[in-house]
Parts: structure tokens; C-alpha cells; sequence
């Protein structure tokens, strides 16, 4: 169709979002147009000030827009815990259950066959944290993937080595979860951590 | 959470695209500042340059960049056929399917409680349309709700008064459908609507 390229330009750039395909590109081209110019500007300014100035926590590497994220400088924090999940948005849940310490975020899980090793990871600033001496505990909360599970095993290696007290969160029914709905894996998980009452 | 404020109102701006929720703006920020900066930035970009150059076009009222649309301009298209539709989405809908006329978007349907009567539609400019004497044959296309069958029964009596042809879009059971998973209005214009073969 002979559509204005400038229109065909902003559908294709909209498809750089996860989970927007050409329909919904076109919906959403369509109604920014039509009805909410201003939040399609607001937006535009938006983009531009995050990619300008959202850089990584040079010590949880989480995103952050100063050198030091919010809650690493923070003074009210559990200093002798530490979480060490795979993504800036598993910080963001855990927070959410009022989780007191502070993270570790590795961006990404060992995955040598992807080239992610160790050094990708930021394991050397992992090490150099532990070494500071205010760390006693260190929560693995990597997903519990085939990948998460190795690079929490790996890391417990690290902990281990330096005399720290490495623990995983635990894996069992979801809150609300119904036995039948549950895979077998997680089952076997549940009944291997039980506790009594 | 003591998250990035920056972060906060790209997540926020996010929300301005139907059907993106906060979980969803979320997962689209956290995306685009871990794996598709270019990405974002060339969004940024493309939306500031819609908003900015994509206007109406005078004739047909779609969105177009210049005063006068491809579509309105194009000397291939069959000026004797004027199809009315109430949004530029169901124009590049309509042109998949190979028709060659012109169009009329009226860009919404009348609406007396909301305020939007035929002054709004842009009726005045189909009016005029009309009466430069090249088309022949108007195709109501405006959607099958009570609304859009409203908007096609006025804009019918225009045409009538002008001793034009009226028609409207065919309704009845779409292709690939199955006859009991279609509701019984469609079937009911489906059977007042049969044909010979």
C-alpha cells in the first residue's frame, strides 16, 4: 500500500519492543496518531533520557543512573546479605517481598555455549564484594533453570572457598498453586524440602 | 522500591500504548536498556517525526504527510468508486484486499452523546467531494455496530439526494468460518443476503 513512509517507519520502529508484532505495531502507530500525540511525545523524551543516562551500578551492576544504584548506597540495608539474581527486573520482585539486603545482578547465567562465562557475568566483581569482609550470607536466587542451577552451583564453589554461607531460595508449590497444576520436578522439589510444623 | 527515576518514567510513558499494562512496560524497559538501546533510541526518533509531520490529508482525511495522501494523488486509482471507512486503519485493511477506488475516512462515527455529529466526521468535505461530479458509486464500509450502521444510513441519504449509488459491504458468515461458532445476527444477514450460484 501506498502508505506514508514516515507512518511505515514508525510501525517497523515500534517492533523493537518484545511482544509487539506488526498488528499491534500498527494499532498502537494508529492510536498514538489519533488520540495521545502528547504521551507519544512524552514518550519519545522518555527513550532518549533512559538509553542517555541509565548505565549499570559499578557494584550490583543493576541499572542505574548514578554510579552507585540507590540501594547499594543506601544506609538501612542488611549489609551482611547479599541476593544474587540473573536480571534487573528479579531485583524488582524480590523487593516486592520486602527483602532487606542488598544484590548482586549477573545480567545474563552461565551459558559457555553463548560465550557467557564467568567474566560476562562480572564474577571477578563478585569476588571482590565477598572480599570486602561485610558479606556473611549469600542468597542464590538465579532462576531454576538447567542454566540458573549451574551458575548458582558455580558461584556457591565461590562463596564456599571463602568461608561465607552460600543459600538458594527454596523451590516448592506456588502460593495458591494446586498439586494437580504443578509438574512433577516441582513436586519432587516440595516433598525434598519439607519441613516439619 | 528505590528504583531509577529515570527508569521510573520510561516505564510510566510506556503506558501510553494500548494494551501495555505496568508488568508489560516493565519487561519492554528492562528489554530495550539490556539488549536493544539502538532500538530505542531509533523509536524515540521515529515517533518525534511522526508526530511532528503526519497530519490529515485534505482531501480523504487518512493520516498522510503531505496536504494530499499517495492515495488521493495516485492517477491509477478508479476515481468513480469512493470508499467511506471509519479509520485509517481500515483503509490499509481494505487495500490488502485489492481495491483500487478512493477513499473517505471519516474518523469516527456519529455519536450525537459524545458529541461527535456529521460537523466532526468531516461530512461537509464528503459533501463537497461528492458534488465534483467524478464518483459514481459510494461504498459504506463503517463498522457492523449500531453506531457505524447509523453513520452509514445518513451518509446514504446524502448520496441518494445526490442521485449516486450507495452500497454497502457485504455481512454474513466470514471465510474459514464454521456456522455454529457465529452469532445468529450474522447468520440472519448472512441468509437475507444469499445469491444464486
Amino acid at each position: 500500500m501506498a502508505e506514508s513512509s514516515i507512518l511505515e517507519k514508525l510501525i517497523d520502529a515500534l517492533r523493537c519492543m518484545p511482544g509487539i508484532g506488526k498488528k499491534s505495531a500498527q494499532r498502537i502507530a494508529y492510536h498514538l496518531l489519533q488520540r495521545n500525540r502528547e504521551g507519544a511525545r512524552n514518550l519519545a523524551a522518555a527513550l532518549n533520557d533512559a538509553m542517555d543516562h541509565i548505565g549499570h551500578c559499578q557494584r550490583c551492576r543493576t541499572f542505574s543512573e548514578t554510579e552507585i544504584c540507590n540501594l547499594c548506597m543506601s544506609r538501612k540495608r542488611d549489609r551482611s546479605l547479599l541476593c544474587v539474581v540473573e536480571n534487573p527486573s528479579d531485583v524488582y520482585a524480590i523487593e516486592d517481598a520486602e527483602y532487606k539486603g542488598l544484590y548482586f545482578v549477573l545480567m545474563g547465567h552461565l551459558s559457555p555455549l553463548d560465550g557467557i562465562g564467568p567474566e560476562e557475568l562480572g564474577l571477578d566483581k563478585l569476588a571482590a564484594l565477598l572480599d570486602e569482609g561485610e558479606i556473611k550470607e549469600v542468597i542464590l536466587a538465579t532462576n531454576s533453570t538447567v542454566e540458573g542451577e549451574a551458575t548458582a552451583h558455580f558461584i556457591s564453589e565461590m562463596v564456599k572457598k571463602r568461608n561465607l554461607h552460600p543459600t538458594r531460595i527454596a523451590h516448592g508449590i506456588p502460593m495458591g498453586g494446586e498439586l494437580e497444576f504443578v509438574g512433577t520436578s516441582t513436586i519432587f522439589h516440595a516433598l525434598a524440602g519439607r519441613r516439619d510444623i
